[in-house]
């Protein structure tokens, strides 16, 4: 079993050649003075907290399990541990607002972060990354008393969060929401009602666990929009901050699963636990997705990251195993047989799991520097601007990190044969764990229908027209330099099959609604394939600056990947633009009796 | 969770009216006047086990697994009863040689059974059908003193049988392999050896357990021309056919796998254990490999069955939750949400499981029937013709239905939302059962690799030629009805793209040896998607006959799916045919310390 090694140096070059943060993050006062090297130093401190606590407990958590004793889950051994050194080094809080504490990375920090502890242990990380999307709700919406309350204990790391959303007859469906929130004199509320799927709804990592729930006043609108947020900690908090009574808010059962299973997914029952309104009445889905985007983009570093662990298990055992002999003569002719990598349909499969997570590395921290422009961007044009691309694209990463991050995963596990297939290996584990992030936060097919939707169609093309702007000034002078000009020619290939697949669904929908439903899950994927095309050109207009240098061999490789990338990848893209061109006919017709 | 219902109607069509087996089998002297509703009447009764006994036991064996105690290995509650009854019902010997107590169904037959078992529960299925294989091979090349021993045992179900080919060093590449085989005066063989997993290597469910090894002689030529067969029982045979001393044959240890938990997968350690040889010295992988072929097809057909569980489980709930509205306004008003199942996309999902299903159901058949064409056909020339289908086809159906039942599987459990993410509902062991036939008996890898070296390349195309041919001419009957006519342009179109491919490739590899690895995936598939469009097309010729009938909606059905397949499904051909062409450039490329 490899060891994860943080991929440091693509992430180095990314932000200082790729995006060149120290121009970017100079024109934002906000980030008071963040550099480069800063941001690599951090970066460098989280490899190892992720090499060397959190990767070695991956296994052992998976094996163990959390368990639930009465009203008390225990995670398994040493991940309590490795939470308090994981808290006392200040990661709890890497993200967050410096006024109450927290560090205040740029979310192009953070989420190079998070893929390095998703590698490392995907379940451990929904702990730090759940409660760091409750804060960013709490920062946003919760009143001035709420936050002096929480804000620092949860950027401290001694108190953890929860968002409750799915209740056992609604997921996607929240508008039918039966929590019901009641108020009392003293101007909290009495929560009751149940809510399942929450990830660490209970556990022994944290003093306190902080609840944000939502639920429907008993005089409420119907559906969405009666819908209220409400803090709800597992511990009263006195008036001097110790913490006070057990509230009604307890564990029901913890949920058996395919794979994060060192992560305790919870049924949680509120009992009339008092509980307090975090932003406006019947506002609490709109407080709720404040956040939204940014942890629909950490889930999706999930896929991104698992696809880096899969690629590095199976490269180590590609160079290392021995079977058969090259088709062009024996490389190895000493040894019994020639290790694997030899062969290309290994170097297949392995070269599709690089390509796919370089780019995507690429598209993460574009999309985290459109969020950051967005939050921190003095110019109101380019906040605007950065808003699009964050509409946009999120959906995107989320589903096509997370799509991408099973395809890689299994095959990493096939470049091991049978041995991929037991358990002591550890990939059919990343196999097992990656597969969630393809159905919480949002299914991906959601993200579709979220992209197609809302984003394309009731925008009527003018977000993805922001995005196809850009590309195209950037391949108009990318195209002049002869090295790029053959990947250039491809990108707008796309850019176009792209643009011309989203006008035939501007033109048809009006006449078929169902399109957007049937085909929502294609046009993400043919929007992925070229924001992916378009990162690897990014990657190549800076790494041809480097092919002279020391590092040639680096620089020279990001050629070789795009290559490939673009040979035996990209034209996956014909057929998605001709199944969308199908229409919705086919699959809408038969009807329901007929399945 | 859905009970599993096996697909009587399907199979009926397909036996009856698509492949016309009573006219087939008739033609056949040594099948002793089987008939349709003999065929049907066993599937009936198969169907019942599978059902009723085996499926109960699938979820309860996941939880249990197997376990070790000493050198004894126990499977799940129930199996072994269920297992009883399954060999006192004459199952364990259905396709065996009725000349030692088998039934000697056709393969048409026993694959529609092996279809049904591993739907029902794929561990269990693993036990008879190793038996089976085992049996095939010593019926055709034991002496007849081991045939008189094992094979009526075997048969009956009180001994079963196991496959030892992987060592620890050796999986693909059995050349290497060190296990000795040392002659005894006596005649036999002491056997000294490690090999993996081996599935069914120790279990409780038989008194006895035949192994089959294959080993070298010390004096043997090097590679796989110094392989040879022998067959090494747990307990030796007495002159009167009792049992007798236990043999050094021991299984060390079992392994804890991703999937089929209830399948013993065993360490099996051979320390001087009793072997006796089987067919010729150094001829062990061509005895072997006899069998190889129908093992294939039934590994496949784990994939097939997998992803026709998963649809009747996906359909089900599909149809319970509630979840949104339809995009065309809501369908079920009085409830507070429509069923998923208006949603184009959980239809896409169900559509695109459903026709990967029946089309593969039927290509199943298809290699079926050229498999029993090829061992009982008397005209010499159609047996030629069969083998030739079968050479060509049966790496086909191994990896492709694999693969799409993968597919099957993850798009079933998708539709479930979080819920299919968890054991009680039952998807998520589907993902994990199915994905173990992409990977052993061969992986599909090494079939793809099989296709397009061996019997693409090296038979200079003439495998698919014959395929081809059958094609065309059945295109140019069928394209003169005006129903058919579109299905046919399409399919034409395929075969051409199928042509012009392989010719490429014929063309290029012997400038370029590593084309055939470096694309031997998306050829197998590509050859896939044409088989199923042809499939269709001979399914849609028969189903249009009973469009006016008093089943109309069945036919018209088969209609709806086939035109959901070739809009929705079959335009992959055009991503995988450009891959293809892009050639083994981009592949092999990069050097092996650049990965």
């Amino acid at each position: 079993m490899a060891e994860y090694k943080a991929p440091l140096r693509d992430m180095r070059f990314l932000l200082d050649e790729v995006f060149k943060v120290d121009q970017l993050w100079k024109d934002m006062p906000e980030l008071n003075g963040l550099t480069l090297d800063d941001a690599c130093m951090i970066l460098e401190e989280g490899a190892k907290i992720c090499e060397k606590e959190l990767f070695p407990l991956n296994r052992s958590g998976d094996e163990e399990e959390c368990r639930i004793e009465g009203d008390q889950v225990f995670t398994p051994k040493g991940f309590k541990e490795a939470y308090q050194t994981f808290a006392a080094n200040g990661w709890t809080g890497l993200g967050g607002n410096s006024e109450y504490g927290g560090q205040g990375m740029p979310k192009m920090v953070t989420l190079l972060f998070e893929e390095m502890m998703f590698a490392a242990n995907s379940s451990f990380t929904l702990y730090p990354s759940l409660t760091a999307g409750g804060c960013m709700a709490l920062d946003k919406h919760a009143s001035q008393a709420l936050k002096d309350t929480y804000l620092a204990n949860m950027y401290e790391g001694k108190w953890a969060g929860t968002m409750c959303l799915t209740e056992p007859h609604c997921g996607t469906d929240l508008g039918i929401m039966r929590t019901k929130a009641v108020e009392q004199e003293d101007g909290s509320y009495d929560i009751t009602g149940t809510k399942i799927f929450i990830t660490g709804g209970e556990h022994d990592l944290t003093e306190n666990i902080v609840h944000l729930v939502l639920a429907k006043l008993p005089d409420a609108p119907a559906g969405t929009r009666g819908i209220s947020l409400f803090l709800v900690p597992k511990f009263l908090v006195n008036e001097d901050g110790s913490l006070g009574e057990r509230n009604g808010a307890a564990v029901g059962s913890i949920e058996h699963k395919m794979g994060i299973k060192a992560s305790a997914t919870c049924v949680m029952n509120f009992d009339g636990a008092k509980g307090w309104l975090v932003g406006e009445l019947n506002k609490g889905l709109a407080a709720m997705f404040t956040m939204m985007n940014y942890e629909r983009l950490t889930i999706g570093l999930q896929g991104l990251a698992s696809g880096d662990m899969s690629y590095q298990h199976a490269v180590e055992y590609a160079k290392d195993r021995g079977q058969g002999r090259a088709a062009t003569g024996a490389k190895a002719p000493r040894a019994a047989a020639d290790p694997i990598i030899v062969h290309g349909d290994v170097r297949r499969m392995l070269l599709t799991m690089r390509v796919l997570n370089e780019a995507g590395r690429a598209f993460g921290l574009y999309v985290g520097k459109a969020l950051d422009a967005a939050k921190f961007h003095p110019d109101q044009a380019e906040r605007e601007r950065s808003s699009a691309l964050v509409e946009l694209l999120t959906p995107v990463a989320k589903a096509f990190f997370s799509d991408r991050g099973l395809e890689s995963c299994v095959l990493g596990q096939q470049v091991f044969g049978g041995h991929g297939y037991i358990r002591e290996w550890g990939v059919e584990q990343l196999v097992r764990d990656v597969r969630i992030a393809q159905i919480y936060e949002g299914t991906n097919g959601i993200q579709a229908l979220d992209l197609m939707g809302r984003k394309t169609v009731r925008a009527k093309g003018a977000l993805l027209a922001v995005f196809a702007e850009e590309i195209n000034q950037a391949a108009t002078v990318w195209e002049s330099d002869e090295r790029l000009a053959p990947f250039v020619a491809e990108l707008k290939a796309g850019l176009d099959c792209l643009n011309k697949t989203t006008q035939f669904i501007l033109d048809s929908v009006a006449n078929d609604p169902d399109l957007i439903s049937a085909s929502a899950v294609e046009y993400l994927d043919l929007v992925g394939y070229v924001s992916y095309a378009y990162m690897w050109l990014k990657i190549l207009s800076s790494a041809k600056q480097g092919l002279e240098g020391s590092e040639a061999s680096f620089y020279e490789t990001k050629f070789e990947l795009a290559n490939f990338y673009f040979k035996r990848i990209y034209p996956r893209v014909h057929t998605l633009v001709k199944t969308i061109e199908s229409g919705a006919d086919s699959v809408m017709r038969l009807a329901d009796d007929r399945f």
